[in-house]
């Protein structure tokens, strides 16, 4: 089974690809996309769209995972977020996935043992759990992050929510 | 020129089409985009974006412009808004489309004529500057009034812009 996570950003989408056999998880692939900010937001979005396509025709997931979304002080951002993470739902929803969802302190509960883990803890875990990952960066470290928690967490999936 | 208006949302999007010949302005066509409430999440943007291509098809727009956000109070809604108005734009962009951002109060001014018109009011004055439409409804309304205020102000348009 091969399980892409996402960490949604309009700035910055983070994207890992791992693959679960039984209980040996494998690292694939992982990268951030980054978009133009000269660009126009509907230009942006139309980009992500296209790297996202990209991967998921390269890799061919069977399901995709996501964090649930720190909803942000600032409505702009919300927004922002809201709209990068629409395209990612799209493209999973697109290549006929489930995508799974999972609160933060899960994902780092699942990853580091602990729900109150730093950033630096989930990365250098996802390093660990996954040898011989040359980790892109933050975004990419909390992608494969949550697509770990999805492999452990799979059958209890919850999945996102049509009302909410 | 055919103009696409979108007042996008993830219970409905409203959609309307206009031709603009010089000062001339021609109601197209107008609808509604609900989404099934018991699909997820992702099903649900994947539905609104088959059904906005397949509109852009059909009736093959030159420019499209959307409301600027109302930011709801409630974040929760705005994640919502921003996750179908992501699909919405990413439909403008693949077609090759700019997009033009109106704030409320100035649609409001371009189609009534104040900036404090009631939705009521937007409706109305819609269907008697748009004679013969059949407005599917006030989400409909609202696209269509949006398009006619792009009519109005295209020369002037703000983009949206990348960083905002």
């Amino acid at each position: 089974m091969i399980l892409l996570g996402l960490d949604p950003g309009l700035a910055v989408t983070g994207w890992g690809i791992i693959a679960v056999d039984g209980n040996r998880l494998t690292h694939v692939a992982n990268g951030q996309i980054k978009s133009d900010t000269s660009l126009s937001l509907a230009a942006r979005l139309l980009a992500l769209d296209g790297a996202l396509t990209d991967i998921i025709l390269e890799y061919r997931p069977g399901a995709a995972a996501v964090e649930e979304v720190f909803v942000n002080v600032n409505p702009q951002s919300t927004l922002k977020l809201g709209q990068a993470r629409g395209i990612c739902l799209l493209n999973a929803a697109r290549a006929g996935m489930d995508v799974g969802e999972y609160a933060a302190r899960l994902v780092k509960k699942s990853v580091v043992g602990t729900g109150g883990a730093s950033k630096e803890q989930v990365h250098a875990m996802v390093a660990r759990l996954l040898p011989g990952a040359a980790i892109a960066g933050p975004d990419a470290a909390d992608a494969l992050a949550v697509a770990i928690t999805h492999a452990h967490h799979s059958a209890t999936a919850r999945r996102i929510g049509g009302g909410r």
